[in-house]
C-alpha cells in the first residue's frame, strides 16, 4: 500500500513538473516560430539603415533615429512609451580625410584611413613627417623622445588569428586606437596612424573612439585609422625606405555636448510590476556605415522582443522594459544615465539585456551573476539546447548595461557567432547588406525566449 | 606509510593522465593556430572558383578539377596520390533556359527559370500551357488526371522557415524538385516548375537533380526550377487569372556517360598502417555558380586536413586518406565506386568524414556510430569545447561516404552553420565571394581535431 501512495505521488509529481516543462517548451517553440515567420526585425532594420543611416550621437541622423524609435513603440501598444533626456558629445568628422605614403618628389601613393572618433584635425595644410612603426606601447617607450619627437607614430599591431573568440583578439589590439594618441603624444609624435581592427586584409579603414586623457589641449595630435591593406603597404614600404613622409589631412572637430534621448518602453508585470527585466542595444552608431551590425542589429531585435511577447498575447509576471540607449560609441551616456535616474527612482531592475555583438546566427549568452544566479540559469539549458543557443558562460556583458551592475542584477549578453563582426565593426561596410534575415530573427528569438524564462522563474 | 604510498600513486596516476591531456589540447591548439595563419584553403578555393569554376560530372571543368587535385596533393609530398577511374552521367544545360507568364495577347513577363538537372529539353519552339498550382504530392493525387492533362504543375511549397536546422527544412520539400516530374507526367502533365529550395526571396533560381524514376522516355517532361521571387508572382497572378499560360524553353541533354575519376592521397600510418581514416568533400559541382559552398569548400578543407598534419610534422599512427570524391551531385559514382574496391581490395576504414555543408564556422560533427563508439567520441568533448565545435549527434553523416556504411565504420559530417546555405545552394550565387575566410579555415581546422583525436585514439 505504502508502495503504490508512493508511486501515485510520483506520478502525480512528474506530470506537474513534465507539464510545467512542456508549456515553456512550448512557448519557446511560439516564439522561435514567430520570429522567423512574422519577424518584424529585418524590416526595422531595413528602415533604420537605409532610411536614417549612420547616427552618431549628436547628429541630425541619430535625433531622427529616437524619433523612429519612440514612434514604433508607441505603435506596439505598449504600457508606456517615454524619453530619458541626456547631454551626448558631438564630434562631426567634416568634409574630407586623405592620406598618402611619399617616397620622393611627385611619387606619392594613396591610403584608405578615416579619422577616429574624437580626434582634432590635422593643420589646414596637412601634416606630413617621417614614420616610426610600433607595435605596442613597450616598444614606442623603448624608443624614447628622441626618435619619436616630429614624426608619426604608426601602430601596426595586427588582430591575432589565432583566437577564436574575434572579440577578444579585439580586446588584445583596441588600446593602440584608444590610447595611442595620448601616449605617442607625450613623448613628441605630431600624429598617429593605427591599424584598423580587422581580421581581413582589405580597403576599408575602421573608426572608433579614442581619448586624449588629461593631455593638455596643445599637446593633442590628429589620430586616424588606415585600412589593414594600407597598413600593409606603409609597413612594407617602410621596410625599403626607413625615410618615407606620410602625409595626413583631416578636418574634423569636438563640439560642446548637445542634447539627446534615451528611448524606452514597456510591458507592465501583471504579478511582480516592480521586478524589472530590462533588454536593449544601442541607437547611436557610427558615422561609416548604416551601423547595422553596431548597434542596429541589437536596437531592432530588443524592440523585437516586446513585439514578439505583445503579438503572442503573452502577459508577463514582472516589467519588461526595452531601452534605445543614446551614446554607447562615444561617450557611454545614455547607459550611465538610465542607470543613475533608474537608481534615484529606487527600481529593482532584475534582469539586464544587451544585444550589441552583431546580427549573426546567436549561439548563447553571457552572464554577470552569482554563483547562485547562475546555477539558476544553467537549469534552463534544455530549453536553448534545441535552438543551439545553449552556450552559457559567466563574463563581461554589455556596455551599456554596465553602469546597472551592482552585485544583484543579473547582466547578459547575447553572444552571436563572432567570426565576422569585424570584418564590418566601425566600417563603411557596416550596412543593411551585411545582414542576414534568418540570423538577425534567430538572436532575436533567443534574447525573447531568455527573456521569457526570466520573467517565469525569476532570480 | 600506506597513506603516503597511495598518494604518491595518485600524484603519478593524475600527472600522466595530466600530461597526456595537455599534450592533445597543445596539439589541438596547434592545428587551429596553423589553420588561421598559416591557412591555404581559401587559396585553394579561390584557384578552385575562380580559375577553374562550376565543375559538373562530364564537363571539361571536372576533368580540370581532377588535374588540379591530382597535382596540389603530389604537391603536398604525401606517401601516395592516385586516381581513380569512374564513369559518370554527362547532362549539358545548353545554351538558352528562359520562362514567362503569359497573362494576354502582347502580355508576358519574364520570370527566372533554370533547368533541372537531369531533365530533358522542351520543344525547340518551347512549351505554352496552363499551369496548375500545388503543394505536395497529395494536392496532385487529388487533381488527378482530368484537371492536369496538358498543363504545368507548378510546385510550389516554400521550405519551412521555422525549422532551425534548415538541412531539415530542405528534406522536407526536396521531393518536389527530385520526384515532381515523374509524379506529374504520370497525370498527363507537359512540364513542371518548382519553387526554388531557398528561404530567402530573391531572384536566384536554384537547380538541383531529379529523376524520372523507371518512366518511359517517351512519356518524360521538362522540368525547370523558379526563383522564390519568381513562384511567389506566379503564384499571386494565378490567384487573380487561373486562366494564364507559362511559357517555357530550355534546350539541356542528357548523353551517354563518360570517364572521370575520384582522386585520392594519403599518409601512412607507422603503427596501425592497415587502419584507414578518410576525410574528403565531393569535387564536382553544379554549373551555376562556382561551387564555393558546394562543395568547394568541403573540398580544400579536406586537402587542408592533411596539409596541416604534415605540415606540423604529426606522424599518425593510421592511414590518412583524402578523397576527393567525383559526382556526388548527379549520380554519386564516385562514393559508390570508391566504397566498392575498397571493399574489393578487403580495407579496413575505422573512420571517415565528409564536410558537404558549407564553408561557414563549424558547430559540431554528426556521427553515425554504436552506441559505444558514440560515447567515446563524447568522451572526446572537452577538447572541441573551446572552438564551439562541441556540439555531437548521432544522424546521417555524409553522401558520398554512405557507400562505406557497414555498422562497423563510423561515419561522421562536419556541421557547420546552415543559416545562409540554401541561399546559395546550387545557384548562380554560390561564388567565392560568398565565403568568409576565417569561416572556412576553422572547418578546416575542426576536420583535423577529429581527425587527430580518432588517429589518436582508434575505435
Amino acid at each position: 500500500m505504502k508502495k503504490i501512495i508512493f508511486s501515485v505521488g510520483f506520478l502525480l509529481f512528474t506530470s506537474i513538473v513534465f507539464s510545467q516543462k512542456v508549456d515553456h517548451v512550448k512557448q519557446i517553440e511560439a516564439i522561435y516560430n514567430f520570429s522567423l515567420t512574422k519577424g518584424k526585425a529585418y524590416d526595422w532594420l531595413d528602415h533604420l539603415s537605409n532610411q536614417i543611416g549612420g547616427r552618431l550621437s549628436g547628429s541630425l541622423n541619430a535625433e531622427r533615429a529616437v524619433s523612429w524609435g519612440k514612434q514604433e513603440l508607441k505603435d506596439l501598444g505598449l504600457d508606456r512609451v517615454y524619453l530619458e533626456n541626456i547631454m551626448v558629445p558631438k564630434w562631426v568628422r567634416g568634409t574630407f580625410e586623405y592620406a598618402s605614403i611619399i617616397t620622393g618628389p611627385g611619387r606619392s601613393t594613396n591610403v584608405p584611413i578615416c579619422s577616429l572618433g574624437g580626434s582634432i584635425s590635422t593643420p589646414t595644410s596637412g601634416l606630413r613627417a617621417q614614420v616610426v612603426e610600433v607595435k605596442n606601447f613597450e616598444e614606442l617607450e623603448l624608443l624614447g623622445k628622441e626618435n619619436i619627437n616630429g614624426k608619426f607614430i604608426f601602430y601596426n599591431r595586427a588582430m591575432p588569428a589565432g583566437l577564436i573568440n574575434t572579440f577578444e583578439a579585439y580586446s588584445k589590439t583596441v588600446n593602440q586606437r584608444s590610447q595611442g594618441a595620448e601616449k605617442a603624444a607625450r613623448l613628441g609624435a605630431v600624429g598617429v596612424i593605427v591599424r584598423s581592427m580587422n581580421l581581413r586584409l582589405d580597403d576599408y579603414p575602421h573608426t572608433g573612439n579614442m581619448s586624449y586623457g588629461n593631455l593638455p589641449n596643445k599637446m593633442r595630435i590628429p589620430a586616424a585609422a588606415i585600412s589593414t591593406n594600407g597598413a600593409q603597404l606603409l609597413s612594407s614600404m617602410l621596410s625599403l625606405n626607413n625615410d618615407l613622409f606620410f602625409y595626413l589631412k583631416q578636418d574634423c572637430r569636438n563640439f560642446p555636448d548637445v542634447p539627446s534621448n534615451n528611448v524606452i518602453g514597456e510591458i507592465k508585470g501583471i504579478e511582480f510590476p516592480n521586478e524589472i527585466i530590462v533588454v536593449g542595444g544601442h541607437l547611436d552608431s557610427w558615422d561609416l556605415g548604416d551601423g547595422a551590425h553596431d548597434d542596429g542589429a541589437g536596437i531592432v531585435q530588443s524592440m523585437e522582443v516586446l513585439r514578439i511577447l505583445k503579438k503572442t498575447n503573452y502577459k508577463p509576471k514582472r516589467t519588461i522594459r526595452v531601452v534605445l540607449y543614446m551614446n554607447e560609441e562615444n561617450g557611454l551616456r545614455g547607459g550611465t544615465k538610465y542607470a543613475k535616474n533608474s537608481k534615484n527612482r529606487k527600481e529593482n531592475h532584475i534582469f539586464a539585456l544587451e544585444s550589441d555583438a552583431g546580427g549573426f546566427t546567436p549561439r548563447g549568452f553571457v552572464f554577470e551573476a552569482t554563483k547562485k544566479q547562475f546555477e539558476k540559469i544553467k537549469s534552463w539549458k534544455s530549453y536553448l539546447e534545441p535552438y543551439m543557443i545553449d552556450r552559457l558562460e559567466l563574463g563581461g556583458s554589455g556596455a551599456d548595461i554596465g553602469p546597472l551592475r551592482n552585485g544583484k542584477t543579473v547582466l547578459s549578453g547575447l553572444r552571436p557567432d563572432s567570426q565576422r563582426y569585424f570584418d564590418y565593426h566601425h566600417a563603411a561596410n557596416d550596412t543593411f547588406d551585411a545582414i542576414n534575415k534568418r540570423e538577425l530573427e534567430l538572436g532575436a528569438a533567443a534574447m525573447t525566449s531568455l527573456i521569457y524564462l526570466v520573467d517565469q522563474f525569476g532570480f
